[in-house]
């Protein structure tokens, strides 16, 4: 439904919030930035079909067997789970390497938020490599907005929120905002040095336990905006490129 | 059990995410400062005897009803509850009012919080109107510490998540902080203007919301730091003040 007025912008913190909000006719942007959601833009900018997002390791197998030039992804504590054959790092996906190939994708916390997801308009992937874009597109829609946290395990985590914060940092002119949960992630935005996430984020849980994989680099790219200018969104139980470049 | 190393500080955002935490053996603060927990303090430092909150109107009728001495409260939508005698104010409780009576209190948010925490070694009230002797009570106990969040309905609020921030800033030498929501409390506190919270808070939720019923003096008095120095801790049924001053 079109609003009147300015559309409603509001915030979920986790998962485990997600039965707060009114989800019915608006666009929900999942957000699991260490790497579910950075994973799934770079692999669709980069010529993937599609990206199948799946919640177990046992249906990423069977789907990956039943789909032809199909990829099958995922990591459990940092490694490629057993039974898989590439990881969760948008690095992993080269344009020469993922063109026209269907990522199967399963990863432990966007995937099960995305499922969880009723009723929306539409669902959208953010990231930070997409914040621009993203950002227009949701603008045109004139859509109630409802960010989406994945979080870690249900438990807040400060770099979907950070991201949250750079949407509305953008698009406050445009929503009507009544959300606490909002405000906190603007200011969080406005005020952890500017783009320099990383430094900000180098005391979070997710960025200790990720460098302690050695991941420090995927992190790096992961909060870098806009390098992969494409809006992923669900059909079905596909994720697909919304708007062309 | 006490600590070997240093004790371990998590913020718990929402009732709703409270599952995710053990608080098993560790001191649950209680923190809902729009306004429960600071008319709970303001009220044993006047004097009461001790506060006993329930969550429904009926509870409190009848629990007024078989307690002699006892003054029942608690508003629903900002006024005072039908068949109860008072309302939800730190300001309605001065010491010639309140002094050695029971003060029977149902409240939305903090109330239920309170009901909801299982095998805590100790419950105790936070607010800013005990901050520094609350604070000196954490670091005495050498527990791990849970500051739980009471939000509004299950959704994030500021006032609360500040006043986390606040206790996290003058004891995170003493705790080990490895949990991104005190991370954000933390920074939301540090980076809103020093202690004059009120003007950080006119644009949050429940400011609104308490300004709609002419409640702006409440609220400015509910972020005074240090008016009640007591820690009101829970004891059975009643919460009664556990540190003489």
């Amino acid at each position: 439904m079109k609003n009147v007025g300015k559309p409603v912008l509001e915030v979920c913190l986790s998962p485990a919030l997600l039965h707060l909000y009114n989800t019915k006719g608006s666009v929900v942007v999942i957000i699991d930035i260490f790497r579910a959601t950075s994973t799934i833009t770079a692999a669709l900018h980069n010529g993937a079909k599609c990206v199948i997002p799946v919640s177990s390791v046992a249906d990423c197998i069977a789907i990956g067997e039943a789909i032809p030039d199909s990829l099958t992804a995922g990591e459990r504590d940092g490694k490629v789970a057993e039974g898989l054959q590439h990881g969760n790092s948008p690095l992993e996906y080269p344009a020469d390497f993922v063109n026209d190939k269907t990522l199967v994708l399963t990863t432990t916390n966007g995937t099960r938020l995305l499922h969880m997801v009723e009723n929306a308009a539409e669902i959208v992937i953010g990231s930070f490599l997409n914040l621009s874009v993203l950002c227009d597109y949701l603008l045109a829609q004139n859509l109630n907005v409802l960010l989406g946290c994945a979080s870690w395990k249900d438990k807040f985590n400060l770099e979907d929120t950070l991201f949250a914060g750079a949407v509305i940092h953008r698009l406050q002119h445009a929503f009507e905002i009544n959300c606490d949960a909002a405000r906190a992630a603007r200011h969080l935005y406005n005020s952890s040095g500017g783009e320099n996430f990383i430094e900000f984020l180098k005391d979070s849980s997710h960025y200790r336990r990720l460098s302690a994989f050695g991941l420090e680099h995927d992190m790096e790219y992961c909060v870098t905006p806009d390098l992969h200018p494409v809006v992923p969104r669900l059909k079905g139980q596909q994720i697909v490129i919304s708007v062309p470049e």
